[in-house]
């Protein structure tokens, strides 16, 4: 029994590493995509509901499969599990299996199908690991973002004590107020409908926002340059060490082949002395 | 004949490298491109119609003429077509030889005659060379492309199936909705025209938004420090091999010298050995 | 009595520099800010009026008593006053001490409670030092935000000059019109607000709008390039440094071998020539 | 008469090169930039009519007067007109010198003056500096900037075209569709205002728009890094020069060493072989 075991999961392996096979699931996740994208054209969709519904089920029932291949292939199921994106993969696949006739499920339903559309991330290498150098950059911008929430948190209350009274839909609350401001940080609207009516009210509110637009330009330009400075850093050491073995083997030899020639003459030093 | 052939041939291909040639085809592109740019005034134009046709009829005949003669230049035709820029510069001067007579084509025919404007970047070298810079950094640039894509779609998929009932013009269906978020993507009246009337029914939409300007930002922000690094990268390689040469060389030809003493000494060695 | 004095500077030292003490306060500090923005919803606070001014009471407390611990730690008054982070702290809880019964001075007391989140950055080392790289290239951009001032004076002066009569309110004096073409610098309704209204009395002011546009873009520009440069050349010195003192070394050393070669050699040479 | 001549040019080159005498320039510009901003609060001008008036020609005969010297200063006074930035005062200050009675003329005799606030730039050596970095960039910006304005060109002829019956405001004639993409350029209501309404007509409309950013998002980004690339070239260059002088020099010493070792061994080898 567990030879045919061993032998079902070797076709499954091949299977699985079959080029064909992965074209297959990236065609079937871009229907899918299409599906999804269809079912937004309500008109479209009522007419061939029957068809779309097929074809959901077709495509679940093929993720299904799919991942179920994946998994027979492996030799012990945790090792399916250990991959971060097969994790990814499998919460994605099951996820859309939950059954939700409810008509209030529908749209959750409907959310979490929508998800399948990043299984193309998992399946295409070139874009894992795009996501995966956007991972790696995250702690680089954690406290700047810190930094940033304070900067907004601070102006935000300020903002809220100031201008409630001016208009209570943009600064009646810090929530309100920090949303005000990012849309002030992206400049849009910033100075007809949020600095001027503000500025009849207080003329000098001008201060506050222009500090706060310094404050902020100031804070993105220094974090900008400050990862280009990062990445060159990274960068320049990666070469050091690259041309550094080159470099510094060749200088390495020569020390040694000169530590050779002083042993020689040591050697022919004492012949000569040993002889006067 | 095969002499006169070969002696026009040369006349031509002399003609071709004339810096007052060149000057001069530079010089009835611009003009070609006035041409097209006056036609937008209509009242001038109905004025001075007769001589509008008439320069259009010249502007076309001198590039055919000129075309045939950069034709004639080469030894042989297919050399002519091997250059991408020839290509380029034939169907140019080629579709704006097909007679559009009727009413409906009149716009057709105009607009193919603006692409003559082109002709300036295929004239001019330094322009050349840019164009194929930016072409170079296409695939560089390909997969960035189909991760925003695939967020385009994801949020546009979202956004329709959430929002539609809001406001059946920006988010009826997934095209409406993803030409929704590019505007949003732009800065462009994204909190007043298109956040604030979605929190009036929605009042946790501004996580939609914030999630979507914040994955965009950091997805190109990365994407810049790639393409920075992806240049510095080629360019330490560059110098690497330039400047390596330069001092590998040297490290190089001293080891030889090195090794030229060691021989030198193993024989005196010799010398010494034997004789005591 | 010396000595129980320094039994308890050894306490308060050995609390300073405890990490549940740090966490402690960082956890008060936040407290504190929440509190501050809890204060912006005004309905909800009418309610617990009673246990924020309690809360309120206890945060000041609790700052004082914390101050007065990391005071007392140091072996000399004065050397807590030295480091710049501890005076902005001693400001920060002192300002918040001040009496203000006043209902006219109820605001300010309010935002120099705001000021208590900044705290946060001094706690948080890493913090500390992306402030510190903040300050660090302030100088750096001193003369390129007077250079720009000295644009905006200009263009200002101009704008008020020759368009006062179009619209008073966007440049009736020279501080109005650089407000409003700080406002056309962030490409906030420029067009649409600021240049539609202004063309149709003057038909060319496009020229002063575009000249100012591409003023400022190109400055911007350089200033970046410029800072990158001068980030990369400290970046570039420092590693030649550290590089330096690597190969540098080795080549000394290298150097150092090769004369103690000669030196033995000279004795052998003068071995031979005095034998012979 | 020669000494006495010599005598006086001696004093005003001590004058012209004194530090309280350009703090003194210095400071009078600052005042002429601060008269020209205070002549655009038209109430406050008024009152004070006579007091700025005689300030106004004050600064003039002052501006006369220290440039009289400058020239005064100069061994010859073809040297003065040598320097650019010395022909850029002498028109700055004779400009002012014109007198412009007419009604008319008081408009330009104002704008004239505003532009002695650039006389700060001629005074602060690093504002010099920063222009002359701002020159030097100006070729390298050339060809990207043809490029760009082809663009511009050929989209707004496609423009005019199309869109033409939709919006004679926006799309009139080249002109006009050329400034409409200019603000599409910088995202100021280019959806809002110019898409949406055109869409209305032709609804495939975002065709054209989207590939207009794309394309101008696309040479501006290649740009920028050609400029990145551009300034790291000329910096590893200049990195390469000196660093390679110190590594170089210290390579080639250690050949000289060697070369004398071996010249060494060759005496030693000959008395060896004459010997036996």
């Amino acid at each position: 029994m567990s030879a045919s075991f061993d032998l079902w999961r070797d076709r499954f392996e091949r299977l699985r590493t079959n080029k064909a096979f992965e074209l297959t699931v990236i065609t079937i996740i871009v229907v899918s995509a299409l599906l999804i994208g269809a079912k937004t054209y309500e008109e479209e969709v009522s007419r061939f509901q029957a068809v779309m519904l097929w074809l959901d089920v077709a495509v679940t029932v093929f993720f299904l499969v799919e991942i179920l291949i994946r998994m027979a292939a492996e030799k012990r199921l945790r090792d399916f599990f250990r991959k971060g994106w097969n994790i990814f993969d499998f919460i994605i696949v099951t996820a859309s299996l939950i059954p939700m006739d409810d008509s209030e499920m529908v749209l959750l339903a409907r959310l979490l199908r929508i998800f399948r559309v990043l299984r193309l991330v998992s399946m295409i290498p070139e874009l894992r690991l795009l996501i995966a150098a956007l991972f790696k950059s995250i702690p680089r911008m954690g406290y700047v973002a810190l930094l940033m929430f304070i900067i907004f948190y601070i102006y935000g209350a300020i903002g809220s004590f100031l201008f409630a009274s001016v208009d209570e839909q943009l600064w009646g609350n810090i929530s309100l107020a920090m949303l005000t401001l990012f849309q002030v940080a992206t400049f849009e609207s910033w100075a007809t409908a949020v600095l001027y009516p503000t500025m009849e009210h207080y003329p000098y509110a001008w201060i506050y926002f222009l500090t706060f637009i310094f404050l902020n330009a100031f804070i993105f330009l220094n974090m900008m340059i400050g990862i280009v400075l990062d990445v060159m850093q990274k960068e320049s050491l990666a070469i050091e060490l690259e041309t550094g073995e080159g470099e510094a083997a060749e200088l390495h030899g020569l020390r040694d082949d000169v530590r050779e020639l002083r042993a020689q003459l040591s050697r022919m030093e004492s012949l000569l002395e040993r002889r006067s």
